[in-house]
């Protein structure tokens, strides 16, 4: 199983210094404005902050809500709000302090490498200081790095390659041959290097084209459950340095995913697709096969995406829900206009 | 593996009486028309209906295929149809007897308790009068309430909690704290509590924001076959009494679902999102973020909801399908009107 | 784990012999023009072709590319592209014969069965000649035929037939009672007869319908990481012959998929449709429950096929993506032509 953060309570004061810690540049460090030993001990919404909790507030409208608790500490955008808090962690963009506030006040517990006498490894697999827990199966020929975690049911095929500070999760699937930088994350239920989707019909039926490529996946990839990322045709499917890619999405063969790319849930990209670096896809939208969207390209949620996107920009293509009658009318108006000829 | 019902024969008259018996107050007591020692020995469709076949027929224009066929015995809406069969089961809920019938007629088998020795089992669970089949995991500190399945390879992540007569099917993973009530059912390759997909940007790379929340999920629910379900980010995602889910869908982080509402498969529920009680959301239905959906709505296959939804009603946003060289006219046609300034 | 193909070089000679041999009429013979000693090691894109590879190149504008690299051999399609490479592989079809290449170059490694130790099986389970690995589950009453695989953290439930030459990939489920044809693929996380999704509403609460039916699965069928079939009500969910299904899809209870229909990722088929054969269905398509979908039938990618289709053609039914200020002009003036009455 995953290893769940524990709670270590900090002081205001102790906050802002370990912040500093991480940005010597001081990018990371807020203003400070109140009692520096003001105790910390967990994370709470502004709705429902109470003694020994630290919110964040991105929008000066909640502060209203906010000021009706009694928070310990919380994370604002500028001067305002004083009556809110008694203790405030002043920053322009307080989600981002609030991400490493929650690292800080909520560590990992301490990694034990170990390999249950339940686990199923290969003799030559190379397990260099990670943990298997029981029931995970790793092939012959693979190598997990110094500090990795695979949990129980996973199983790791022959010959792949896991990095350094991994978890893989309960019950996912990780194929022959499939490559894992640092860092990454694979959740439960998720499959990655299944065959891609190749036939060919030879007049009678669906040929299955061997799948001979693989999947390789950067550093600090995280990967969603029950998300699917198949091995390519011929050459290897890519997913790129920090990718985060959500719940139930599916990665057909042959794309490549560039780094910094994140992907809400249920998303799908067809085959040989190459999707650029930095692009933002929303949920539930679908990108056809052998296309190319550029670096930066925001997609909506629920929006198909059919052609390359050559232009970084905002894209969208949804139908608008609408009362169930008046969809009748729309509908039935836009069956009209295709019957006339063009 | 869950455990399959075991067929068992009745007759008419029995049948009735362990209606009568579900529910003292008698809806759920058809009127029997007909000789009451028939035997019925299992279910079938008006179409495949024979000797010893128990049909319902909720449309009377099946009735008029029904004849063909020799059924046992029929549940119909009213006194109409005595041509069909000579043994009738009026009601005004054909298939709401035929549910009820279905049991009766296949109960599950006699409940075993029992720890596989082939499990891995935490010294320090609590398991009490359940079954937990090979393979399975059952963490530290976890809860699992009496005449519960835990099937092969399904995995109860640490300090969850698991109520009464579950069945968390093969390959299932109920992730590190996620809380059940009784009577709830999570099919295979579900996966109840992963990481909510929260990053925050800090200018050169996605970081992630620690998800503490759990999943609570009440009692009588129904979770689908690689469904997903994930834990939210500061609070809970809540999951409320008798909802059912079916395959496929995932439920974002913080995401609430009211009593009672019913998911179709495929749907997606962005973070954060509140849907009311008694609801009903189609398959394939897409539902942004951050949006509150009242009781009793209705929500059309395949319509994205993109905004809050405050009165109760049926709402739909799909494109007709249409021929392919129609629809290429309607595209372009939507594609100028775009290009209009409005 | 699944077995990976082993790469074995031939010479052109030697493959045009033996593509000759699986096809004795002679359809699969390509003509050979240039030295029949040429070794051939392994396939490329024609893009990264060098010595030793064979590349295929089924559209002549890639022609161009290929002339850049010194491939070993390349498929091409008639007389064109001498200057291309010095042995080509001439055929009609060069994708066709591509695939059987492929399987030619990387035969399978040697079937062993095998029962591993680390296994869960029943005693009265008849297993002829089949491969079942540490963590798989085989049920009581089940049947598993000669050459097929039963991999890490498979489950096969009570009763399941299981026919010969299938791999069932690593964390899928077959549930209790589920019957699998020859040469099945079930690739991993997918979930082969779960329940169903049948309730039906008492007034205060929604009541389960057992689900009795189960899945019938041909023969020569690939089923995709992730996907569900899920078991009929009544009667049996029947996926045909040759049917291949992507990752991410989801069929409902009660469906029949016509012998050689192709469905790609992310689509789903609500309960009780029935597709012809032949049928070639887009990803991320929807099709509504109770229809009928005719022999021979497209349907485009991210469609919604809401009614049934009698003619075969080519359906389409997607909004068109666009820049996201001008889709919302076109929203607005969809909800206008909505707000009139028709």
């Amino acid at each position: 199983m995953a290893r769940r953060p524990v709670s270590r309570p900090l002081t205001a004061g102790e906050l802002v210094e370990q912040l500093r810690a991480l940005d010597p540049a001081g990018r990371l460090v807020p203003e400070l404005d109140g009692d520096p030993a003001t105790s910390i001990e967990r994370v709470a919404t502004p709705e429902a902050a109470g003694t020994g909790d630290l919110a964040f507030i991105a929008d000066a409208r909640r502060l209203v809500e906010a000021r009706l608790r009694p928070a310990a500490a919380l994370i604002v955008t500028d001067g305002e709000g004083e009556w809110a808090s008694s203790v405030r962690l002043i920053h322009p963009k307080p989600r981002l302090i609030f991400a490493h506030a929650l690292d800080l006040l909520n560590p990992p517990p301490a990694f034990v490498a170990s390999i249950s006498p339940g686990a199923q490894v290969a003799p030559d697999a190379i397990i260099d200081g990670a943990r298997v827990e029981a029931f995970a199966t790793v092939g012959t020929g693979v190598r997990v790095g110094v500090g990795s975690m695979i949990c129980s049911g996973a199983v790791i095929g022959r010959g792949a390659r896991v990095g350094r500070d991994c978890v893989i999760h309960p019950n996912a699937t990780i194929a022959d041959g499939v490559v894992l930088g640092d860092r990454v994350i694979i959740h439960s239920g998720a499959v990655i290097g299944a065959d891609g989707f190749g036939f060919e019909h030879d007049g009678a039926r669906w040929v299955k084209i061997q799948q001979m490529g693989s999947v390789i996946i950067g550093d600090d990839v995280e990967i969603g459950a029950s998300s699917t990322v198949d091995r390519g045709a011929i050459e290897d499917t890519v997913i790129g340095d920090g990718v985060k890619i959500d719940d139930q999405v599916h990665i057909a063969h042959n794309c490549v995913i560039g780094a910094g790319t994140i992907i809400a849930g249920c998303a799908g990209v067809a085959g040989s697709t190459r999707i650029g670096r930095n692009c933002m896809i929303g949920g539930a939208a679908m990108i056809v096969g052998h296309i190319t969207i550029c670096d930066g390209t925001v997609v909506s949620g629920g929006t198909l995406v059919a052609a390359s996107i050559d232009e970084p920009g905002h894209y969208t293509g949804v139908f608008p829900t609408t009362d169930h009658r008046a969809w009748m009318r729309i509908a039935a108006a836009l069956r009209r206009s295709g019957q006339r000829k063009g």
